[in-house]
């Protein structure tokens, strides 16, 4: 199976533009799944809730048609992120959508920093789609830090977590070595490049994109700049045993009766 | 508080020796807390549950006058590894000791390789001591990889976390600091060096003894071979705020309910 990261630098409230970067780096490139940044339709650090409202889309919007037909055409499946609105909800998102045009959503559970004034906290939970006999999940950006995340997802059967991301601090990619494998599991973190200056506030986004495997090996990495997209070759059934030795399988040897929540 | 490592090479089956040895290094240092390895006392690779049960000590053993001596002439705290045996059972146990003379027992959740062979799934589950009103919690070696251990003490005001090892494999290290950050906790793992062969099986220890800051940054490191006591000072208290930025607290933003375990 081919998994490929999209870095790149969307433009604030450039949905359109946006679009039409990603169809251009996507297109005629061979992949059985994409993963793109945290927002990646929008860009990031909006003044207010507003100006967040105004790039954001529901199930409607020219986006989705958009993924649809970039999936359909390359018959790889594609996790994106976007401003989702529904009713007077404004959610940080990540659409996981298929060449069979079907969109699954997910709602990102943690917010991070501002965004606590831009977005209503996601309502989806954590979620596994199996496609193609896959199973796909996916947490977004700093859900990274609460171990639960990732923890909950594989629990699940994750066998690839997407991680679309807007990483502004240096600890996750190190970080996403140890949920590979303390789970078992590969991980996809999607991050952009670039900064965003708003009313002053500047933002700017780390890059680093990379694929991490069940024994905690990098499989692809991205440089702090790179603006690419990037495909490697993996096989999501060596997520399956989560035996690491003879005696120990890491999901057998839990012991929840001792563990807090 | 001065938080110490001791990094050594204990001597398989020799009790008495490993104390001297321990006994030697301690000897005129400072400190408020000193971190010993997992099975300090009496080395690792043992033949058998029968070798390793002939190592083994209970309350009334030598080892436990010798570490409260240790302690009260020192003044501070000593975590030390033991195989302790209770009854007919033989657990791989971490003791917190005291200068006041009290043993705290922590006796390993999640056994590694052929320790199952030897020891008894610990049944203490995880526990926070309060001394000098700085909260101590204690893992052991492979707990590192189950991200419930680490979380369990933490979620219990753990503001230090000692965790004695003996670690063969490269990966720990680096996961405390993300046990640290996710937390935002002290971690402190001492790890032991040198080499046992035992009916022809190897073990290498990989040494590399750390304390790793609630910000992820490690503020005291040892070699891979060096064999020393080393200290570093810390305050405990800059675990107790989970807060990492105006929006975020680690643990306020923590959503339960949509964790799996």
């Amino acid at each position: 199976m081919n998994i490929g990261i999209l870095q790149f630098a969307p433009r604030l409230g450039h949905v359109e533009e946006n679009l039409r970067t990603i169809a251009a780096m996507l297109r005629g490139r061979k992949f059985d799944l994409a993963v793109l940044p945290e927002l990646a339709t929008t860009g990031y650090n909006f003044a207010d809730r507003r100006a967040a409202w105004e790039s954001a889309e529901d199930r409607r919007g020219n986006s989705f048609a958009t993924f649809a037909e970039l999936a359909a055409v390359s018959g790889g499946a594609i996790v994106w992120g976007i401003a989702e609105k529904t009713g007077r909800k404004l959610y940080n998102s990540a659409v996981l959508t298929t060449p069979e045009g079907d969109h699954h959503f997910y709602r990102k559970t943690h917010l991070f920093f501002r965004e606590k004034l831009l977005f209503d906290p996601g309502n989806t939970g954590f979620r596994v789609v199996e496609w193609r006999k896959v199973r796909i999940g996916v947490m977004i950006c700093f859900d990274w830090i609460f171990p639960e995340a990732a923890r909950t997802l594989a629990l699940m059967d994750c066998q690839l977590l997407a991680h679309p991301a807007n990483l502004v601090l240096p600890y996750c990619q190190e970080a996403m070595i140890t949920r590979s494998l303390e789970n078992r599991i590969f991980c996809i973190t999607a991050n952009r490049i670039g900064r965003e200056t708003t009313r002053g506030r500047v933002v700017r986004f780390t890059g680093r994109s990379q694929i991490t495997g069940p024994d905690g090996r990098r499989l692809l990495r991205f440089g702090r700049t790179e603006k690419a997209f990037k495909a490697v070759k993996i096989t999501p059934r060596a997520a399956d045993t989560k035996r690491v030795n003879r005696w120990n399988d890491l999901f057998a040897d839990r012991r929840p009766d001792w563990y807090g929540v």
